[in-house]
């Protein structure tokens, strides 16, 4: 089959690999029928050292069932699936509590042997607790919504119930990334009546608007933060969904926090270290909340909205490419020309 | 008046200093009738670098109102009244939120103009939102538990509050000082039943238990991390409660708290910057929370309690001295030769 590789920053490839097979009796061999490339993708592609290995990118996907372990049930070949960004047994005692990100027998794609999204196959571990049977046709115009459950939805979603967004929270979202925008979108669901998107890409604080930012500012840094302060008579937002990573969205978000409120992170921080004693966090009462999201426990509480149409989280696609494009597709969204890119293997 | 200075690391010096008078019409005067030492003044014992000017020590006090500004109400000369560390007005957005450590109109002692309770008599700014009554004399036998309404107690019933205690979490308290304790007390009367203890001094971790820590664990570091790890079947405990505000404290909370889980910290931070990385805080989904105790808000609450004995928050106090004698109780409290200090002016 054809998969995609990382090299090095800035170097991927789609390759010929080995057809995925059956490992485990707990495993899934998937066909993918629509997968994408992820904002988190391109702090590897930006930072990875070149080493002659090649990584197996891409761990969002919506495929069908080809092949299943003697231990998995509920499932069939043929079943049209979507897998969450991280694998999970979905019965340990993390699954249980709603934290599959830490599932005593999961783990990330990508890592240990276990393949990539961004291509035509794929061996997916603990299958039965990590696919999720969707009802709809191969052919689905509801695909690129579905697939958002993958990562960026939930991710958003992670984001936004993690701070505890209610109609009484007033929200600052950081990022106008995907991810940025399905928090603004999740803040709404969850009952946010003033969400204020911090992002400088018109096109997409546009989308923010319509999926639910009351204000946009484009502003960043010192000049953002007295922006959202202003917005809310000096006092900041009880919540501040950061959808970045990067140290400066982390003080942007310390910055228009009010006090007494929370930081909810999901951008894959790009630092260990961070402001967090009197003068940021302690002072003020601030609670610093967040992580990679357990996207698979949002996924049966978010697919009934996507099925009838309440949301279209999709729309954070804006290109869709063939596997062999892949490595231009890294470049739109590095360029910015690209916010989301779907990929059709 | 007598009152008590700092003026530099390890040099306590009580001293004459000018009577208070009412300064604003929401002002009060307070005879202080008891205080006490907090190990939080031990901060500056240890690093103040002396400048040849005193700093005025010491915000826990029970006093008994002499004089009251034109616009307090609610209050009259002679009432024994209790009042926290942070003075506040009881009435802002902030304030009404529970939050009276950012009150509009509120500040801590000991700055500002604003004098100490290490003293003979101390001014109130705010006196009406501030200053709580007290339906006891000015000699019962409860006033020990009574103060710790002014900080100690509040503030490890604030850490256990913030870390969302209850009968379903288990927890970890970092540190046996007084606040450590009382944390221990306020986990147990939120529900929890597996509260490990750690801390090194044997005859304050048995006050521990008696406030209801099932395990105690003397060893820190790493070690201390790989006992309460043994104890947890590795997992680590879903909330810890860091009652110290050193680095080692916030590296050991990091280690021992489990996936999922809170931090919750009410020792003052004596760093700015600490890991928060993905493989610190995000990549376990770990909440980090909490700040100074907004004390007033708790008094309500806890006061019942201490009126019929449930509990006996006062146990903490080890030492009783004079006023004169409080360069005595730092050195006593440094030494860990007391738990905590109690001041009859």
């Amino acid at each position: 089959m054809r998969a995609t590789f990382l090299y090095g920053a800035g170097d991927v490839r789609v390759e010929n690999a080995p057809d995925p097979v059956l490992q485990q009796p707990t495993d899934a061999v998937v066909r993918i029928v629509r997968s994408c490339i992820c904002g988190s993708d391109l702090h590897p592609y930006h930072t990875l050292p070149a080493s002659g290995q090649r990584t197996p990118m891409g761990y969002e996907f919506i495929g069908v069932v080809e092949e299943l372990g003697s231990e998995v049930s509920g499932l069939k070949r043929g079943d049209l699936v979507v897998a969450p960004f991280a694998y999970s047994d979905n019965t340990c005692a993390f699954c249980r509590e709603g934290l599959h990100t830490s599932c005593r027998n999961g783990g990330f794609w990508s890592a240990g042997g276990v393949g990539d999204g961004q291509a035509e196959a794929v061996r997916v571990p603990q299958a039965q607790g990590t696919l999720v049977k969707l009802p709809v046709a191969e052919d689905s115009e509801l695909l690129p919504s579905l697939l958002t459950l993958s990562d960026v939805y939930g991710t958003g979603y992670h984001a936004a119930g993690q701070a505890r967004v209610n109609p009484r929270t007033t929200v600052t979202v950081i990022g106008d990334g995907s991810v940025g925008l399905l928090a603004v979108l999740s803040a709404r669901q969850l009952g946010a009546e003033r969400i204020i998107l911090m992002g400088r890409h018109q096109d997409r604080t546009d989308l923010g608007r319509e999926f639910g930012a009351t204000d946009v500012v484009p502003e960043r840094g010192a000049e953002g933060i007295e922006r959202v302060r202003e917005l809310t008579g000096g006092d900041g937002t009880h919540t501040v969904l950061e959808c970045v990573g990067y140290m400066s969205a982390y003080e942007m978000a310390v910055g228009v926090v009010r006090p007494g409120g929370v930081i909810s992170r999901v951008g894959v921080p790009q630092y260990e270290e961070a402001p967090v004693g009197f003068t940021s966090l302690f002072g003020p009462n601030i609670t610093l909340t967040g992580g990679p999201a357990p996207v698979r426990a949002h996924i049966e509480e978010l697919l009934p909205g996507v099925l009838d149409g309440t949301v279209d989280p999709g729309r954070v696609f804006t290109r869709t490419i063939g596997l062999d494009e892949v490595p231009d597709g890294y470049r739109a969204m590095d360029r910015r020309e690209a916010l989301k890119v779907l990929v059709r293997p």
